[in-house]
């Protein structure tokens, strides 16, 4: 393969079909932002649509807005617009509450459809909420409700008539690596499994089409690539036919089909917004909204495309500049495979990312030993990719991660 | 009792220690807003506040804010000053989610702490979401748990060896009665049974001392008197000496011992810390803090002393200027047993609050035949109770709720 050469890198920005999205979003100068998997940049629009909810919805509007601003359907509207992002009818989607929460919804739903059934099971290595939701739910009733846990690769082998439910991430967070939603899919319901699939690291990155692969649950994060801001409202896909089935674990008023009756016996809503629990948060779903408004604008198939054209490049280049520095590949290789990051192992990892990020290179160490680097089709270019590699090249070839304030305490992000 | 006049508004307004709060909030011109209880208004230094938390918390310093602008610690820090307005200890209150859900925490931490019980009790009448999220839980293990509802006067006659956690409301959502909450306590702890107050109408309007009280849990809301925005974050308190006994049912990532150690399996971190669950709203986080600070500058004990004084004088002005149409008090007259608001009863009461709304003066209906009137003392002065009772007054006299367009279908608030 012939070597990348900054001219290379321009002809390949000038291309891109999506190139003006950046302009779209607040990109700090200096910085060279891989990090939109762990908290999305803001898009320019969101201030100003933050600030009217502020000043007028609420100061103004005051508690009149919940009709006459439409608080009240914000749920069902920013999650008929994510549907469109991950295949599913409008009517399948509600927005609330975080990942964590709604995995515990859907855990609870799967409970409801298969009665008779007691394992919660998830795969070693899942990013940790998942695992630790089906838990939590588990030691409310020990005796009739385990969580249970395989490798990834016994996961299709594990099935049988004990599993009430299958949690799996699509993208892993750590590695990237992308399950095929539609054969695993197909796989568990051959055994009567549901499956809930965390789009987490999928939803706004790359194509999911939730109803051709008969997907039953699903949930994903607003704060990575839907750029809905620091802990934004997470979101949940519930299949249609599985809605009217469901009691809701998580019973709230507002998931009441007559909220405002009063009554005191829960009846829940019908289909979709009985998966609504308590009052959402207005401030958090408008910030959403621009993101996924934004999102919207951009073609999948085209984002997939750039997407896994940039991790390509990312690879290529750190093979080409730091091939000699130990970097192993934590990713697969093969973009079909890969969601929208690279990882790579490194025994230095932490101090390496410690090192990048003191230079503006933002990206994440995961433990034990991974830098994790992702890429917002949206925002990100072939230079930040080729800027990245340079910065990691000059840190390497300097040693300059090898200073004891880059290998202190564990990072929070 | 003599007649209240203009004058004496004027002068009881001139006297009010509080006064100078009333411009630290923006309060819509001609609204007289008595509905604080459902959305607190819109404290002027909040806007700033977001556009800051949005524009370069979030905009400029990205990922790296988790540290250097402190999100990691929002839950605590700001629970930490709400517990300073409930009579807690800075390492007993936590925010984060919504009421609904800090309900179900609780209710989940009840059983934990009682396993040879088994039923969620609370009374009828109840604010709905909490009796709702009794029966969702009880669904999920209907063999080993149920929900539990008696009548309000029923309810420490019903305590007994099988009643694993008491839920009830501190100042009722629709009548404004207040429990005795140290008695109460003590007669649940009397038959072993653990209280959790929910305190959505009284945090940030009255005194509570849940400490002196020995309460075991409380949940409480961020858009009422605490002013936080529409949908704001909850919080929750949990006992110290309840803490460590609980494997919390919601068992989210960032209730992790060590949650950026990626561990397969949940480990509860240290105390109030493990009833966090997944990532925080951070924007709403932000909204939140700024009114809880506002309230922190107030004393408690003139707020209560405000409050109630506002609440008497509507009484009393209702009395004097609208005795003849057929209003009869759904709160307690006398106000140390009062939250703070009034009720009334009418047989017309949506369509008169209807009416009023269409003149300025807000309110809520509260079904089946309940006005309510909201004072926050932060910000409500005893003008605001003239003209709402001027208002009503010149409503009744003309028969102005009388209109087609005030009897149709129920609001959203």
């Amino acid at each position: 393969m012939s070597r990348i050469s900054p001219d290379d890198i321009a002809r390949m920005d000038a291309e891109d079909e999506l190139s003006s999205f950046r302009d779209r979003f607040h990109i700090p100068d200096g910085v060279t932002y891989l990090d939109g998997n762990s908290l999305g940049c803001l898009p320019r629009a969101t201030r100003e649509r933050v600030n009217d909810v502020v000043a007028r919805e609420w100061g103004q509007d005051l508690i009149g807005s919940w009709n006459s601003n439409d608080w009240i359907n914000a749920p069902v509207r920013i999650g008929g617009k994510i549907a469109r992002l991950i295949g599913a009818e409008a009517d399948e989607v509600i927005v609330g509450d975080s990942t964590s929460i709604n995995i515990f919804k859907c855990l609870g739903a799967c409970l409801q459809l298969n009665p008779e059934r007691n394992i919660l099971l998830t795969e070693t290595g899942n990013f940790p909420t998942d695992a630790y939701m089906t838990e939590g739910l588990a030691a409310i009733a020990p005796d009739r409700i385990k969580a249970g846990m395989v490798d990834p690769d016994e996961v299709t082998g594990s099935l049988d008539e004990t599993i009430a439910a299958l949690l799996l991430t699509h993208s892993h967070y750590k590695t990237g690596r992308v399950r095929d939603m539609k054969a695993v899919t197909a796989a568990a319901h051959a055994r009567g499994v549901p499956v809930i699939w965390d789009l987490s690291h999928s939803c706004g990155a790359m194509p999911v089409d939730l109803n051709a692969c008969e997907a039953d649950f699903a949930v994903g994060c607003g704060y990575k690539y839907l750029n809905g801001g620091p802990g934004a409202p997470a979101f949940t896909f519930v299949a249609k036919r599985h809605q009217e089935k469901v009691f809701p674990a998580l019973s709230g008023w507002l998931g009441h089909k007559q909220p405002f009756a009063f009554e005191d016996s829960y009846a829940p809503a019908p289909g979709i917004h009985r998966f609504q629990c308590g009052t959402p948060g207005i401030i958090g779903c408008a910030a959403l909204e621009v993101g996924v408004d934004l999102m919207l604008e951009a073609d999948m198939m085209v984002l997939r495309r750039k997407s896994s054209a940039l991790g390509d490049l990312f690879i290529q280049l750190v093979e080409q500049r730091c091939g000699d520095f130990g970097f192993e590949p934590a990713c697969p290789v093969d973009a079909r495979h890969r969601g929208s990051q690279v990882s790579f192992h490194h025994p230095q990892a932490f101090a390496i990312m410690q090192a990048l990020i003191a230079r503006n290179v933002i990206g994440d160490f995961r433990a034990p030993d991974i830098l994790r680097f992702g890429f917002a089709p949206l925002y990100n270019s072939c230079a930040d990719v080729w800027n990245a590699v340079d910065v990691l090249h000059d840190v390497m070839t300097s040693r300059e991660w090898d200073q004891s304030r880059f290998r202190q305490k564990a990072a929070v992000t």
